[in-house]
């Protein structure tokens, strides 16, 4: 039977959203409000190079200019569009769209800039920034102006809060990979992910913040100026690894100054919610958390495995092997990627050792990259259990996670993350071996954008190589790795099924 | 309240098996049934050596004696134990035990032989055959005596039949990594799993037979003697990869042959049950079922990138690169591991395709190793329901594997036995790092073990190099890794957990 006609109209004039469709305004007005907060940060470098009358500040200028006028355009023309009620949809449109929107705006002054980088490097050079990763396309930074220097560390740092608020208040309300064990009763409820978030940014931001002038201070005290020491800072925190130098931290020669870089590292690896609890009078928090414990567990076995393959093979010193070992161990597992020597000249066991590490990254809600140390928790709980069963089949056992119950849904959305893992990385190993890089770049390009680590392994790309000498096609493939590995792979590809869209 | 004496010797007086305990005897009896089939094998090799008068006779008859030997006594210490009661964890030891047990007695004859091998070279030799791995310690093939040539092929022809059986009869019924899915209603019960498995070692081995007499035919009329074309077949049937010859199939430069290869090899690579099925009027059975869509599907495609490979990058002629293309393909994913060619030398792409292919494997229910094709199709569908589920959280989502619903929990025993392959494959890698292998023959050698594949990559284990110039630590590692891949990691592993001791 046909609907009447006026029934009809009625139904055409229901708006796009209630029927399925996806509105847009609301995203576009955030990414708005995210661009003019980067507009704001350009104004940084800005002043450092014209600090010391480098032309580039025009460069930064110009593209802070052109950074607000997008940020206000998408602010005004969405105006009035209801912000507080997002459906799950359109947060996981807004999360791709704000990183990805984020990363390109970042690339403008990169491209401008007198650096000669092509736009495949500059975008490369800024989703590596913003991610967190840290791998490089430029050479002579030892040279280059204060303000890329700056620019590239303020991108990091940025990408470190912000994916930190993205793990805390965005993934567990979308699920993705297992994230929902990381829901609180009071925010599971995805209308209010953004006064959430905003929450959430300000609380940690102070600790941030913190964390960051305590970072500062101590490597301007270690013997870095004081320049050097705020980069360093912030891309220690954001466990990120830019530096102002090629050589990277091994510039300073300082056994002190790699030792605080340790610790550092290792504090950027913690989930910031452990801290703010330890300052709102629950520092046991901090050690009774089974991702902390896993974390330096791991971190502290893997070191010691290095230090005894330096002592015994390489006939190192043995102060030291461990401070190497120590160094390289948090560096790669937090997905920092300083490193303070070349260790891909150090043979097969700590290439394995060290490949490993990269795949299982930090904790979640920390600015660590990787697989996340909980979903092995998970899978090493699930594969006990597994054994358990076999031997006594009608026997009942639960697996917990912090002391809560895991559920059944839990546990198999952490396992298909493992194996989208597996999938992606062979997926883009594939495509660059087929664009010609070799067994070694291949594999450690796509396993190093993947985990946001940086460096990866062979004489190309190694700790002692940069990415510069890729072919552009590798760059975007591996940019857009990148991106994929920060929002942990299911937020970007979920948007390619035909489900999402049929909504 | 202490029980009275009467009532506590009562309990002591129950048989261990009762309380928790293992009864051995019933394990031993089956143990030493097969050892006296192994010593009647053993036989062969005898009588073709007598009939070309070397010497080596006299080590076949004297192992089949000891063999025989020990078989007869482990059935007579043990009869009278009841057979066809065996609970879940004596099937547990049972397969391990009989695997492992079978492999060492395999062993003998090429430890006494006038071949020179080490106890470890001979244990890896037969172990590679029993498990159809193929990887192999022997060099100068083709001036080997009779016996030993086509000793190698039965074990591998005997560990083919032997894993069908295993894989139908009792994985299964012991849920490893999601083996329950292969459960048909009259098979769950632990306790019919002996006389079960010899119903289905009749029933399959006249097919199994039947494909073999069949291969030797072809081999034979296509060009090769009688006696290569019967080792061959043995080897191609059960996916094995023996070859009397240093340069394996590539001795003979037979295009024909290559081809015949190539669909005995797939042939092995199908469940042996479909057959069965459709040798009883059910043909279509054969290509209904997903694991055999799946196989196909991925061969196929593997093959025509390969091809695609070789014409553009190497230049070969079309035809001939898709002889070379598909021949290696199903060459390395049935786990055969027959060389053709040096693929090594193919360049990078083709090396991550073929490292992928070697995880892949084959169906379950075959001759084939690797991680099987069935657990790929389980994981692909919890992804896709994942993904459906981040859209969806509240729709309901059902999976099926070959139209029936597959439970949370045969999900999530497919995973762990991914998560379990991972680790296991860094681990044994980790070790022959340290044992003092190169990063590409460590990695490699690990992957083919667990995968039950043969050749590993690069100059020392490649397709044109051989096992015997490992470190002894690292064979008996290997020997280990490759029973651990042919019985599906659980299987060994559950014994060394604590609660299956407990009961």
């Amino acid at each position: 039977m046909a609907l009447p006609t006026s029934v009809r109209r009625r139904v055409s004039a229901i708006p796009s959203a209630a029927r399925g469709g996806l509105a847009l305004g609301p995203l576009l007005s955030v990414t708005g409000i995210l661009l003019l907060m980067l507009a704001a940060a350009m104004l940084v470098p800005m002043l450092a190079d014209l600090a010391v009358g480098h032309p580039d500040w025009q460069v930064f200028a110009a593209s802070a200019a052109a950074t607000a006028f997008f940020g206000t355009a998408l602010v005004l023309a969405n105006r009035g569009s209801g912000l507080e009620a997002l459906t799950t949809r359109q947060i996981f449109v807004l999360t791709t769209l704000v990183w990805t929107a984020v990363s390109l705006f970042s690339a403008v002054p990169l491209a401008l800039s007198g650096l000669g980088l092509s736009l495949a490097d500059a975008v490369f050079e800024a989703v590596s920034g913003i991610t967190t990763t840290g791998s490089t396309v430029m050479i002579g930074l030892d040279y280059a102006p204060p303000g890329v220097l700056l620019w590239r560390a303020i991108l990091q740092w940025l990408g470190g809060i912000g994916i930190i608020v993205t793990g805390v208040a965005i993934l567990p309300v979308l699920s993705v990979g297992g994230m929902q064990l990381f829901r609180s009763e009071s925010s599971d409820r995805s209308e209010k992910v953004l006064p959430r978030s905003a929450q959430i940014a300000s609380a940690i931001g102070g600790l941030y913040v913190t964390l960051t002038l305590a970072c500062v201070l101590v490597y301007w005290q270690l013997g870095m100026d004081l320049f050097d020491a705020a980069i360093h800072a912030m891309t220690t925190v954001a466990t990120g690894g830019f530096s102002s130098h090629d050589a990277s931290i091994g510039y300073f020669q300082s056994p002190a100054i790699e030792w605080a870089a340790v610790v550092f590292m290792a504090a950027g690896g913690v989930p910031f919610v452990l801290y703010l609890q330890a300052v709102h009078g629950r520092p046991y928090a901090l050690w009774t958390d089974i991702q902390v414990r896993w974390f330096f567990a791991i971190l502290l076995g893997a070191s010691l495995l290095l230090t005894i393959w330096l002592v015994r093979e390489l006939d190192k010193p043995v102060f030291e092997a461990l401070r190497s070992a120590a160094f390289t161990a948090t560096s790669i597992m937090t997905g920092t990627g300083y490193a303070s020597t070349d260790y891909g000249q150090w043979g097969t066991f700590p290439i394995i050792l060290l490949f490993f590490l990269k795949c299982v990254g930090g904790c979640t809600g920390s600015t660590t990259g990787g697989i996340k140390i909980f979903r092995f928790v998970v899978l090493y709980k699930v594969a006990r259990i597994q054994m358990n069963r076999l031997v006594q089949p009608n026997g009942v056992f639960i697996m917990t996670f912090n002391g809560r119950a895991i559920a059944e849904e839990a546990a198999i959305s952490v396992m298909a993350f493992f194996f989208l893992f597996a999938l992606t990385f062979t997926a883009v190993a594939g495509l660059l071996a087929a664009l010609g890089l070799d067994y070694l770049t291949a594999m450690s390009a796509s396993v190093t954008a993947l985990a946001n680590v940086g460096p990866g392994l062979g004489p190309i790309i190694g700790p002692a190589g940069h990415f510069g000498a890729l072919p552009e096609a590798a760059k975007w493939v591996l940019s857009a790795a990148m991106l994929l590995g920060r929002l942990e792979l299911f937020t970007v590809l979920v948007l390619f099924t035909p489900l999402f869209w049929r909504g």
